[in-house]
């Protein structure tokens, strides 16, 4: 068994020796920079661990996984236009440091490459890896047309949050895990356990993203503090602190979601300061305890020896106690 | 042996079938509108003649045959957003009819459903038909960029301009054609001969595009004639004007080109008539058919009965005299 360090010194590697010198360069090199900026590497990382609950030799994982993480960063790129991003692990957005139109067309090209890693999955695996991957990639666009929706609406439920964070975010967990299992040799009822393990880790990993935005460390975030804050975004803690207020909160609240004109560090403190009161930060860390002890016993449902596991469950409680 | 009325009637019914009521509606609506505007089906009806040369039984080639479709129409709502072009096919782009966002979502969705297609192929051939699609969708990638890249540079060369379109249009084509014929049981040798057949009409192709973007007729062509002139784009009669003309005329295109205070139809008509004066409308012509004769040549090696491949050649002749 491989510890998290040792899998992703693996991931890291063999991202490294992907090759994006290859011209025209104006389309790869947005690839070589997003792809260097690092990030955490969850997503093949659970790939490899996954498969590596049933197998010793996790080679043949190794391809779906670096093809999970390029189709994360395409839809990272794909994103960032959308939602205006300027920065994104600390660094200019591919969007800003070139052009919408870079941004674009080097997110396409990833998309495809990410095929092409994923095609390579062993023949007699091939087409159900594929299939879940596809309807993966599906739902994660339809989690991301829900999030553009959201910010037109008036209001927006907490469930309809949770759906569409499942969509934009945990599928794509769930589908890492269920693929390295596949690709390990798992039965269907380990593999789809591991998938509702994925899911449940991707909601709680979503609302820790929510409560860092507002309560977290710039210089760990890697993005600004309160940027959900001042574009408005409909997160689990603004739909209910829009719910909860009464009275002069929610005029305060409303208030500071349709003027125009503000300074940014006003508006910031002004919404976390009525979150405080409110006391939304606590219902968020609730909701993110419920789908982590959920996480948790899915995984104990996986039919493999507890210390195998053990890898992944540390895992899990480090997304829920990171601050970055 | 069905017709290409025939095979272009079974295309338009499988389109009809796919389904695009699916919620959210900003995600799928724009594919609908995109795919209900036509065109002229040419990539997936090349793909079912390729496997009616060797197989009376066409079914299997339907799915990978619409896949290639759903892709060609994926890359024009991109396009069309770099390109900020806003007509096609006679109607607003989906980036004019809704936003930049939606064309670029519901482009990505479009092409995770090329994949999910293509991925319906024939087991046993699967990974060779995933293999050859990801490296043509990479090179049409590598093509825009190129597209792109020329916009910026100040002399292109006739054969750059030729590759740049090889990648962009052609190899689609050839594609189309090889992966029906591997679909219909063909051996290499043949694949590769309408492989080659595809990429030689993917060329002259192009080339007609270009002569009808200046000498079209607006109604039929579906776009603004022009087009190309106003944006000072390098198409091949323009890269050959700009190495033909001399003193006064090169003066004067050098002028339409830099001044960026001019009326639409006084540009269109004033570089129209250079290019008559130079004649770089029959240079384009002649290359045109040179590449025509090398298809025919290339389909003339396809190993199967001539009177099989008459609908191919066909094709072939209506595309090169086309006014659409």
């Amino acid at each position: 068994m491989k510890t998290f360090e040792e899998i992703t010194e693996i991931v890291s590697n063999e991202i490294d020796k992907l090759n994006w010198k290859k011209k025209p360069h104006g389309l790869y090199e947005p690839i070589a920079y997003v792809l260097s900026l690092g990030g955490k590497r969850i997503r093949p990382a659970l790939t490899l661990m996954a498969c590596n609950l049933y197998s010793e030799n996790i080679n043949a994982a190794i391809a779906p996984a670096l093809g999970i993480e390029v189709f994360h960063n395409f839809t990272l790129l794909h994103d960032d236009i959308m939602d205006k991003a300027p920065i994104r692990r600390g660094k200019p957005t591919v969007h800003i440091k070139w052009d919408d139109n870079t941004a674009i067309l080097s997110g396409d090209v990833m998309q495809i490459t990410a095929y092409q890693l994923i095609t390579k999955s062993p023949a007699n695996i091939l087409k159900e890896i594929l299939d879940l991957f596809s309807i993966t990639a599906v739902e994660i666009c339809e989690g991301q047309q829900h999030d553009v929706d959201f910010e037109q609406r008036n209001t927006v439920t907490a469930d309809e949050y949770i759906e569409m964070i499942r969509l934009k975010t945990a599928v794509l967990l769930g589908c890492a895990l269920k693929i390295g299992a596949i690709v390990g040799g798992a039965g269907n009822a380990d593999a789809d356990a591991l998938y509702d393990f994925g899911i449940n880790i991707g909601l709680a990993f979503q609302l820790k993203d929510d409560l860092l935005d507002v309560y977290g460390d710039e210089a760990n975030f890697g993005k600004k503090i309160g940027g959900d804050i001042l574009s408005n975004k409909k997160t689990y803690l603004l739909i209910h602190a829009l719910n909860l207020a009464e009275d002069a909160h929610k005029k305060e609240l409303t208030q500071w979601l349709t003027t125009k004109e503000f300074k940014d560090e006003e508006k910031i403190t002004a919404v976390t300061s009525i979150f405080n009161t409110l006391g939304v930060k606590r219902i968020c860390e609730d909701k993110m305890q419920f789908f982590y002890h959920k996480a948790i016993a899915s995984l104990d449902k996986v039919n493999v020896d507890v210390n195998k596991k053990q890898e992944l469950r540390k895992l899990a409680e480090n997304l829920m106690y990171r601050n970055d």
